[in-house]
């Protein structure tokens, strides 16, 4: 593995769409003891579900710690890669690389910095530094060069391409305080367009209530071809959702996207506000100086938080009646992939959902 | 990575020799206390030179645990892969899978069972989980279906396989009470040729003078092509070591391989005894119930521990005046390739050489 100080711009490198094809999925085995409830068994059987789901168009490589090899070996199927890899957490979306390729199909990995989403400021868990490295780990695992970009703190959550030179981002993350405090906004933009290879940059104010990442992007609002995006949505005016979700659309509205063109956003129903049970809030371990699940504290939950694989889309459900209506619009949207909804409470509960637990690997021409 | 309960030759699969070619070599990064002294500083640079001097001619994927894994990529050059993986100490050649291929050119491993050379009976430490599992985590990281031998206890070092048919070992190891202590020599046999698909098995009886690996063959006799080896020699009959090599010579002698073929044997001299020196002891952790290194204690050494890559001979060398000689012969034995002298007393310290911290993935058909 090439470390390389150039930029992925300057390359000729850009980040692809989900959309586009895959080589395969990452994704971390759960098991920290305060994200996931009473030794994260109901974890893990959801994270299994995503992967054999995601597994059947395209390979998955579960990235799992030595003293959880044996479990995540006996809990997968054969046909799910098992690596041994040490994390902090189990958020391959954000301390996995961003990869982009070239014209010529040339994949290469991204290593931003990882500070467990705010570091010190309002980060989620310290120490980071196993996170921090998983990126470098799987390019060199996948005999991929990598960029450097260590000097920068994002997540991979907080970006979505639509591999034609647009890249989405919400202002209350990559403007948070914990991040990249020392950077104006025109850095930041400027960042991403070396990196992403991005022609445009459109900033989004806020996300999902509640979303303790900051507010990624990923979880309100994802394209799904260029020019079209779905958004997570509520008409219940009192609901705090609805003013941030409103939010979203009207700049939505007003915006065209690197090619000029005007963003068609479909609406994408939430479900009703899911919260913390005390049972399960009694189930996690406790960690001096984190923040800790309250009985009765809102989660983020959000159908928008979907994986796209090469045949189906992997879709978070949570036994609420939107349920059904978000999968028929996802359904309309992706004709060609089969619509799997997995039952995602028990991945919601850690704080996020099928699409922050999954980093794509894009299809390289060798 | 299917687990495969058949057996390699009822498969059609074999082991092909060392001197064919590889798509690569697996080592492990060196750090256990009492292996390594002085926190294996001097170690982790010699075995950094081996994985080095492998690397002008294939791939080399080291694996290094969590806690090794920055030391090991800054003292590592970018060109060597570097992969997360726990083990309980750094010999790849006994950890990882033997490698067998079929005439198609595929590629699977064999997961023996490993038992730190004789597990409670005169095993080396203990535990050995962590390398008991390498084997299947290199398949599963190589995509490679991978054979359940895990009911009989081998390690790499024991066993050397000219490619056609043809397997060496010793009875000092493989009829060690530490290993299969109740499968007769004619069951053992029948094991290695249902495992390697060999045809016959040519039983040395012993290996090297205070081998703690229970007389390995890897450090006394090795292929160097069909129907002819390398054999460690001495002259001085006064030497313990003369009346095992001379009971090589005596065998081999008298053989035929496979193929009907007379064994040429190639006598290459070992260097003068080599011992343990008083500083080197005090430079080990101390771990309670093991062997431990004594000032004055004869090492194992022995030119024929070298390693066969695509382009070279990566051999031992002792600062003895039978390093050239060893290095000349070896020279004339494979003229195609380079000879690569390592100096190599901070890895026989270890208890082995460069072929014991080695292992190679034969060129797979793709």
């Amino acid at each position: 593995m090439k470390i390389l100080h150039t930029t992925p711009a300057a390359d000729g490198f850009f980040m692809p769409a989900e959309f586009e094809e895959h080589d395969g999925c990452f994704m971390i085995w759960p098991e920290r003891a305060d994200s996931w409830q009473y030794g994260g068994i109901a974890a893990k059987k959801a994270f299994a579900k995503v992967a054999m789901a995601i597994a059947k168009s395209e390979e998955v490589t579960m990235l799992a710690s030595a003293a959880e090899y044996d479990t995540a070996r006996r809990m997968l199927p054969e046909y799910i890669r098992v690596v041994e890899m040490s994390t902090d957490d189990a958020w391959a979306r954000d301390c996995a690389p961003t990869f982009v390729k070239n014209k010529e199909g040339e994949v290469r990995g991204i290593d931003w910095y990882f500070n467990a989403w705010g570091g010190l400021v309002d980060g989620l868990y310290f120490p980071w530094d196993k996170d921090n490295k998983v990126a470098r780990k799987v390019c060199d695992l996948e005999r991929l060069d990598c960029y450097d970009a260590r000097d920068f703190v994002l997540e991979g959550g907080s970006i979505h391409s639509d591999g034609e030179g647009t890249v989405m981002v919400t202002e209350a993350c990559l403007l948070s305080k914990g991040r990249n405090p020392d950077m104006t906004k025109d850095e930041i933009e400027e960042k991403l367009k070396q990196y992403l290879g991005a022609k445009k940059v459109i900033w989004l104010e806020r996300g999902i209530y509640n979303d303790e990442t900051n507010e990624h992007v990923d979880n309100i609002c994802a394209f799904v071809k260029p020019g079209e995006v779905v958004l997570a949505w509520t008409d219940d005016e009192e609901d705090p959702q609805y003013e941030l979700s409103k939010s979203c659309y009207d700049i939505l509205s007003q915006e065209t996207d690197a090619c000029g063109r005007k963003i068609v956003i479909h609406k994408l129903p939430l479900p009703k506000p899911i919260c913390m049970q005390k049972e399960e809030c009694e189930g996690l371990a406790w960690m001096e100086d984190e923040p800790t699940r309250t009985d009765g504290e809102r989660l983020a939950a959000s159908y928008v938080n979907f994986y796209i694989s090469n045949g189906a889309i992997v879709m978070p459900s949570f036994g609420d009646p939107a349920d059904h209506a978000a999968a028929e619009i996802l359904g309309e949207l992706f004709p060609e992939r089969e619509i799997i909804p997995i039952s995602a409470r028990d991945i919601l509960i850690g704080g996020g959902n099928i699409h922050c637990i999954t980093q794509q690997l894009p299809k390289a021409v060798r």
